[in-house]
């Protein structure tokens, strides 16, 4: 086991009704801006719900934070914080509204000169208003860790940054707000989730059985209870599984002492940024890919995740087998797993590759991915 | 699932050579109080490496925190904060001393004129101290919740108390720190681990497939690497999965949404205060006696742990073959499970019984377990 470091000091309230419990979680006094995105939450009542628990307090909102908070938009709730003077955030949405609430809590302190350097990670964080969260979609784990992921689309950027100091102090995970969700969304959510479980544990192997099973813990019951959410949409144990496996799957708890990979989601992210696609499709398309170009590095892990979670047998290529059958379970939940699916030309293979390689990032456990290797690995995705 | 709220803040900084970092964890300027407990931190060399880190810090030594920490030891420990000023305690020890740390940091801000009611539950902490801690021992957990055991041997009484007050601000868990424990003392713990983590998963079962499979995790690693520590006390590997398991036991997690027991604790608290046995013995008499006396109520979780956790096969009575195993397990980590393996007299059984009788208890994750049927276990336990 590596040595670690791990905190965690997110509040969860969680279950049925528990919306209602917002006033107490929130500092007394304090003038609330309450960040929404793109207006589901109007139409599911999840905003009038917030709105009766916050009673007689001082609040306003801010609506319009897209999926992959784009840094100009943030930038206006920045200036609306500093106008009128806000003392506290309240995030209700999905990952995207409670990430661009991490940079805009952030932003709202910071006294350089480009709030950008927060992102890129030239600026040091030093102080954040206080925020809390709502969620509303089961599937980036924002709600309970430190990180964000900031679009710029102006400059074709998509870029993650981390800091204890936008912890939120609260999130509520009401999983009846997810039942109206469009299927394809939900199915993306688990698919994130799963991936993000993956991404800590099919790296090289390492001594760490308890991690290792939690990970597989959260890995099964995603596999045996995501697919059930197409199915049955409005059911609260289906939904309230979710809901806590994706918050767990990035908490920070599996990745304790182990080795990470993450360079799916650092491709991917490009992709998303160069062409649009919804984050769980570009990791639905890229992991198999990545998988299938580092199977030999990663083969034990590959091995142990076919027998214990996928319950495959020992004969011939377990650990293809293992990487066929994740690949089976992304378009069991109705994503595509080639560019070809998502009408993506065969030319991105190149372009994302010269954008990771000018950004000269080495990705993955060990740094191995580089520039001509995420070629590789597009072009396996590229392949019918 | 049921509804739950999940906060936990303790700061966990885990590896080989942590406690060099202890400075950077505590706050500047703070004048410190180190709490030990029966010097073995001075004989296995704990204590000079905390000694050290402290650097140029002004600090002073509380000893004598004795295992089952008693109030009126504790309560001279809150004496010398108040006449010292003391800012921070810096727990150095197992859960013991961590338990002790809780109650002293309470009981020195507390302005009632009783502090026992701290422990009874008659007075709600308001504020406390800072503390943090230095473990040395895998067992209780008490290193990453907010729970705190106080004895009282004036009063012949053993009772737990709670409060987010008392998390610590940080726990160092170094591995190495527990190499040179007795083998007794080391089995002790494992078996409260792996108590702890049965409490809250052989309840009656409800739907939250992650937090059982979460819980297995724990109790496969623990019977994996348990036995172990016996022979390879200085396997550092062994050492680490054991203190994370324990840890990770009791920080809440796998508690979240599902019915919990703890009625092997409350009856082992009282043959404890009552017999002076150790705390990891008491639950390894009381466990299989109580789950017998239970086997129908939690006949459900028994054959899925059965299956799950211990591999047995379909044959003959599951539960009772799981039992059986974890009885085995117990003996196998070179613990008694029966009063007179202890030296303890039959009459036990009642003694007991009348206490948490006269204390108006119910206990179990029903409340069913009353007088009687903790007559009922004992009676059990004191069988051949």
């Amino acid at each position: 086991m590596k040595n670690f470091e791990y905190y965690n000091p997110v509040r969860i309230v969680f279950g049925k009704g528990k919306i209602a419990e917002l006033d107490r979680l929130i500092p007394e006094n304090a003038l609330v801006l309450v960040l929404t995105g793109g207006g589901s939450v109007k139409k599911n009542g999840v905003f009038d719900q917030v709105a009766m628990a916050l009673k007689s307090r001082k609040w306003e909102e801010f609506s319009g934070i897209e999926a992959n908070p784009d840094y100009d938009t943030c930038m206006k709730a920045v200036e609306r914080i500093k106008q009128k003077k806000i003392d506290f955030v309240l995030a209700v949405g999905g990952g995207s509204v409670i990430d661009g609430a991490k940079f805009i809590v952030a932003a709202a302190c910071y006294e350089g000169s480009d709030p950008w350097d927060i992102v890129t990670g030239k600026a040091k964080i030093k102080t954040a208003l206080p925020f809390g969260s709502v969620l509303t979609l089961a599937a980036t784990g924002s709600e309970m860790n430190a990180g964000s992921v900031i679009s710029r689309r102006s400059m074709g950027a998509k870029l993650p940054f981390a800091s204890e100091k936008v912890f939120p102090r609260f999130s509520i995970l009401d999983p009846e707000t997810t039942y109206s969700l469009p299927s394809h969304v939900s199915a993306c959510g688990v698919v994130d989730a799963l991936v993000h479980v993956l991404e800590q544990y099919l790296s090289h192997a390492i001594h760490a059985p308890l991690q290792d099973r939690q990970a597989e813990a959260l890995l099964m019951t995603l596999m045996e209870e995501g697919p059930k959410v197409l199915e049955y949409p409005e059911d609260y144990n289906v939904r309230a599984d979710i809901m806590w496996c994706a918050t767990q799957a990035l908490n920070g708890v599996i990745g304790c002492g182990v080795f990470q990979d993450w360079a799916t989601h650092m491709i991917g992210h490009e992709l998303t940024a160069a062409f649009g696609l919804a984050h769980g499709e570009s990791l639905a398309l890229v992991l198999p890919a990545l998988l299938r170009v580092r199977k030999e590095h990663k083969r034990a892990k590959l091995e142990q995740y076919g027998r214990r979670v996928l319950g495959l047998e020992d004969s011939g290529d377990m650990a293809e087998a293992a990487i066929a059958a994740t690949e089976a379970f992304f378009k069991k939940m109705g994503l595509g797993v080639r560019l070809s699916d998502y009408g993506i030309p065969n030319e991105a293979v190149f372009v994302v590759a010269d954008i990771l390689d000018r950004r000269g990032f080495r990705l993955g456990e060990d740094r191995a991915v580089d520039g001509p290797m995420v070629r590789e690995i597009l072009a396996k995705a590229s392949a019918p």
